[in-house]
């Protein structure tokens, strides 16, 4: 069974697209007479927590973009890491609320940290396996493959030693969370040519 | 009247993008102080259920998407049997919902049956409807427009016998919604066999 | 100012693929330890308004699909019948959950008839304008423009006559607004030929 | 890195259309038992803060769509700038519920008004950024650029002006966030002669 691109395209945008809409609806706040500035104040945790995720998955999206560009077309098996790709990503706002409500508790924090490894992961085995059959400079110069592969499974050591760090300085791991994206916006040019070199 | 398969594809696919993402809303933390570790052990029924159903509505997407690629062109009874489709596909958050909210009770298990049940029996419609007029090696293989719908009803009597034992085993009927995208993941290429002989 | 014609197609997809699958959230249980048999029949006024609301908002999005087949371009004016045309549109789920949660009480079911008598009206508007300019037997049968304002006109009576007659019996107008979609389901080839004649 | 148009834009329309349909899920009505015609009259403000925000975010994406027109791709500055005004869009739900609940809140309306401004400012980075390259009268007429930015970076003023003045005339900045939509429907055609020019 063979899937255009286009379609698993649209259907993924679809799914990024909601997802980091749907981050806003958490800060929905309270009808109980309380003053504005009072919930907004309250509402700062969501607030940031809300900023992070949509940087997160928009760093994601760009990474999906860029992974299908070089695919050919899409088989069942990349179906399927994508679904559980989409899945894990679909997640997302859940961790997040938890952060949000929460503000910050260590457990939430780590849940977060670990559905960002599974994502990256998932991503890395879909980059492989959807590059699995393309070899040659018209697609990739030789070793972009397993460079790519490298630059997204780097965040997993990050996210790692913020899921550790968590019960201890929750702060710290969500600096460790946001960093990695600030990272990506930052060096981009710099991996580009380390991709490409 | 007749509309391009195109914008018929670009709706399904928002329904579908939508109704998987929408899933998680229900997983959103309640407020009320407790910690996050207790937040999400209370909340693994619904991670499960939002799981399961990530993956059945995932399956009929990919359905859907085999189904229209033989499409050559949809009138007025493919966009209604569409509709009554998405009708129901949009409708599973709720029993997703409701196991979630019961902890697996039986009735919420069985309304989740009854809705797979017509998702399936609604999605063999559109199959024999719209490829009604196909014949010849161009498109399907002899036989292959039967076996498609013969596959794709099957799943009906497992979702019969899970509405029947729910009563007495939800936790088995709810292994059996989940065991049919599990088969079709992995018996996907002898199915494709099957379907092409 | 000129947009092209995709890009409007695929915003108003987006809107009316959200709407309709939004109208579920309105479902969502109750976790306050209920059985689920219960749940669900006191959801039942809910799911009921939630099928009407799916029905009424797919038959839009196939009228704006057939009116748009018939444009060339989109200009601002244009643009701007269609946005207040989505906003009616997206408010649909207000008084869908108004009818739910009171379970039909007269005011709800009479603003949602005002609600659907915008939408015919913002969508006669959007369909003179668009084909203001077009002439001949290429795009439409002498006739076609004005017969079929009439017939996307003609529900707006019929949501007229709910909207008074609400007050006293309220399930009558609820089936007035059941028997719209219905009747251009089933009066549809009758209606393509009277269009086309 | 260069991303084509088409996906941006896909994502982007994805995000505008979810944006101006989930604000309709702040007007989901309380089930406790009132009457319908209280519960419309309650939510009168929230149904306003839903077709001011309608209108607003319209807005934004039909300036969207007329600055990626001049865009020849997009590169990795332009992702991230249309990321960023993506993320303030989307927030826009944000301050609207608040407005909504606290009833125009002078510091809710604030909020409001600084979430537009930082909306118009990315609006004009990503006008500037995204036509830094094109010269020449194949794309724009001399001086269109500057003017475009102009236009999109004027309503900054007023609604600096209206985030002044909330504290002693809340009312009065709301009629002026609603002034600035409604100023570039009814000036749009000189508008598009003074950038044409």
């Amino acid at each position: 069974m063979q899937m255009s691109k286009a379609r698993l395209e649209a259907f993924s945008d679809g799914v990024f697209a909601i997802v980091v809409t749907l981050l806003v609806i958490e800060l929905r706040p309270e009808h109980d007479g309380v003053p504005a500035r009072e919930m907004i104040v309250h509402a700062v945790p969501q607030i940031l927590a809300f900023v992070l995720s949509f940087v997160v998955v928009g760093s994601y999206w760009i990474a999906h973009h860029r992974f299908l560009h070089h695919f050919t077309s899409a088989d069942r098996v990349v179906l399927w890491i994508n679904l559980a790709l989409l899945l894990v990503v679909a997640f997302i706002p859940y961790p997040t609320a938890l952060i949000g409500a929460t503000h910050g508790d260590a457990t939430a924090v780590q849940l977060y940290g670990l559905t960002l490894m599974l994502a990256n992961l998932l991503g890395v085995m879909l980059w492989l396996y959807g590059t699995r059959a393309i070899s040659g400079p018209a697609d990739l110069v030789p070793g972009q493959r397993s460079r790519t592969a490298l630059v997204h499974a780097a965040p997993v050591v990050i996210y790692a030693g913020a899921v550790l760090v968590a019960p201890v300085a929750a702060a710290l791991a969500i600096a460790a969370y946001a960093a990695v994206p600030a990272f990506f916006i930052l060096a981009g040019p710099s991996i580009d040519r380390f991709l490409a070199r």
